[in-house]
């Protein structure tokens, strides 16, 4: 018995109509990337263990996609992991590599293991899939693309204006009005924690902190009272809760409340930065604004941090985010390369797009010509026009059997080609081709120029 | 210590020039696919190992990489399996996925698993990485990309004829002139099998003729006498050794040697439409030949085989091939859906243009001009007119920290980036641009539009 296909659960089938939209956003933001000055690299999709392995916590380690080591593999299992049905022990005796788990690392690997031929700081992009073996939900998946620019080897905060304007280009690209770019520093964090005393607490703290839209100010104040901050401090850092009004307003907050601290104190110089950058080129269509508790990634990011917020009708979480790092490359050797970067969420935007109806008509257009086949003859002269066509770039096919007129009408109707040509006998003694134009049925009979200039 | 990077062999890290190049083929390819009315779709990196194994013959499922189960895999361990120390054995049961092997399989899994939701006849492309874990050597890698277009659901020969033309249109583009087609069918092949009297041993027969290219005509027989075939035979097959001519004239010369074989007669029928119909619509830059030696895929090619030979003055294998199968489908249920399909070999091709010279040098081009950078204002300046630029879809940048002049020209100079542009107290005063051209060195005072318009 034949088996029933089916696929992997977390993988998907992409259909003709989900590659070309799919496609439209990748080659969107593939052109932003490369018109900022960005250049490519690709990466393999399995690394050595070593490359990935304690990169991501143990969370991670756990969630990377391990492959098998080919040929008689249990020769070097390590025996006692063997005795003690000790699979964790022995997944390292018997797998060697490792599906890639995200884009960073490996950029990471790449820049030291090409060191000597880069020139830094280099600005590159990446567009490949990931793998994790995360338990799959909806929009939650174990085969994804992720679309990365990173720059390393400069700490100038133009590259932060920079990837500000870059989110803008992309979503002004795709016609995405009303995206939210926020943006905070983890030296404001640091400063927070510094202040109120609780430097120990860092991340428990911001933790809680970045809660607060989803479980509210008695909800973080709780989180911070179970982790064990004091009362005193929750006092100190009221003003928080408080911060609102215009980038420039909270800018002018945030000065008050970290008047001790000069970590803080350079964060808002830095965020101030980029916002005085920003107002002086006004973006397109999304908004720059500041949220101090925005706090993703605080185990490698040591500056801005970035998330970007879809249009605020659209239920949706982050469709991308970034951050600077101070030490990307320093886990392979190569230390005081500071680094930022940014991320597009693919597989979100997809899902706005689709819901605000954003895709073009023409992203998901293919074929625009259809030559019903009558047979030996026929076909001839129909295959003749159909190169010429597609030589003047127009999308031709002719049916490839001369099956029942009925079916291959059918056929164009089903696939949404919007014209057929009919060519019998008369056609082609007359050197002409009947259009046909399928939602209309109109008709009209003309010679092969006429055709071209009528499909353009 | 930090580890020093490395990556698995048979695997690569693709620098931008080497993307750009690569992106360059690939969006050849695509193009003509596009054009000819393939449309795409996308399959996992992984299949379960049931779609996988078995597909490929022994030394295929050997090739195929497997992935680990995650998390406490040894609980579901075949445990004779492990008693004996039997890796081949304890396989399926601690790992149920796989990596792609190819795209035909899946592409076959897909037909199936989505039958109700496309129009047949289906034509469609896939250009995705497969892996394989082969003894990696010189061309031969463990991850690769294909370049895959078929179409199922006719046996219509024009579809033959397409591909013929499909190959044309894309050598045609990348400049590849030189290129032949070479064709064949395997009811030819059978036929022989049948003239000689020796059906039984059509595998050892087309695989020893396969070689006489390598290992001329007295190797070819020695290897068929070491296989049985008889004396006899020899001498009936003689003929095939003396073909030649042009395609019509081994036409003729087929003919004579298949006489008696009816097979073989409907083989040659195959072939001379496929011929009939190009000679009608000549091909622009390649050359179709009947090359009757020609025996790949035997195991599932059941009408035309093709292959396309690098031009003459490179020495290189293969650059694509394909066939038709008439039973692709039936491994995954669905029968009598006849299919044809090529392939494009990205590296191989890569390897030609390299070779001679046929990258076009826009492919490598990436951003246009430099902003030298003299400070926090002069930035602002500058970062003002990038950001007009870009918009105009002129790539620039800034160099994003304000280093010594040397250091930023140098960058220019690696990078080859043809202009940069100097703008200090006094151009800004002028609102002038000053910009001067690498190479030549020359300089000019520009406003923005003559800035713009340089660039251009």
């Amino acid at each position: 018995m034949a088996q029933k296909p089916s696929i992997p659960k977390g993988t998907r089938d992409f259909s003709p109509e989900e590659v070309a939209k799919r496609n439209y956003i990748f080659n969107t933001i593939q052109t932003e990337f490369k018109g900022f000055g960005f250049q490519p690299i690709e990466t393999p999709s399995f690394e050595n263990s070593s490359t990935l392995m304690g990169k991501y916590g143990d969370e991670g380690d756990r969630l990377i996609f391990k492959i098998l080591n080919s040929g008689d593999f249990l020769k070097k299992a390590d025996k006692d992991a063997l005795a003690n049905s000790d699979s964790l022990k022995l997944t390292s005796s018997i797998s060697e590599k490792a599906l890639r788990y995200d884009l960073t690392v490996p950029f990471a690997r790449y820049v030291v293991q090409h060191q000597n031929e880069i020139e830094f700081p280099f600005k590159r992009y990446q567009i490949q899939p990931v793998w994790r073996a995360d338990r799959p939900q909806k929009g939650r998946f174990r085969e994804f693309f992720q679309c990365d620019a990173d720059v390393v080897g400069s700490n100038s905060l133009w590259q932060e204006v920079e990837f500000v304007q870059l989110y803008d280009a992309v979503f002004n690209k795709l016609g995405l009005e009303g995206v939210t770019i926020k943006i905070n520093n983890r030296k404001v964090l640091s400063g927070f924690a510094e202040v109120i005393g609780e430097q120990d607490k860092l991340i428990d703290f911001t933790v809680a902190l970045d809660k607060l839209d989803k479980i509210g100010e008695e909800g973080v104040k709780k989180e911070m009272r179970e982790k064990g901050i004091s009362e005193e401090a929750l006092n100190k850092i009221q003003p928080i809760f408080n911060l609102n009004g215009n980038f420039a307003e909270k800018i002018e907050g945030l000065k008050t409340i970290l008047e001790g601290s000069e970590t803080g104190q350079k964060g808002i110089e830095e965020l101030q930065f980029i916002q005085n950058a920003i107002e002086e080129m006004p973006l397109s269509v999304a908004k720059l604004d500041l949220d101090v508790t925005l706090a993703r990634g605080l185990n490698y990011y040591t500056g801005a941090i970035f998330e970007v917020a879809a249009p605020e009708n659209v239920k949706m979480g982050s469709i991308g985010g970034g951050g600077r790092y101070d030490d990307l490359t320093g886990i392979f050797g190569l230390k005081d390369m500071s680094g930022i970067g940014i991320s597009f969420g693919l597989d979100r935007i997809y899902l706005v797009l689709e819901e605000l109806g954003l895709f073009p008509a023409t992203v998901t257009e293919n074929t625009k010509v259809l030559f019903i086949n009558f047979g030996e003859k026929e076909a001839l002269y129909a295959m003749k026009a159909v190169k010429r066509l597609r030589e003047e770039n127009i999308i031709a096919e002719l049916y490839p059997d001369s099956a029942k007129m009925g079916k291959q009408m059918k056929y164009a109707d089903k696939r949404s080609i919007p014209y057929v040509v009919l060519a019998g006998e008369e056609e082609i003694n007359d050197k002409k081709f009947t259009l046909k134009h399928m939602k209309s049925g109109e008709q009209s009979n003309l010679d092969f120029n006429g055709l071209s200039g009528a499909l353009k």
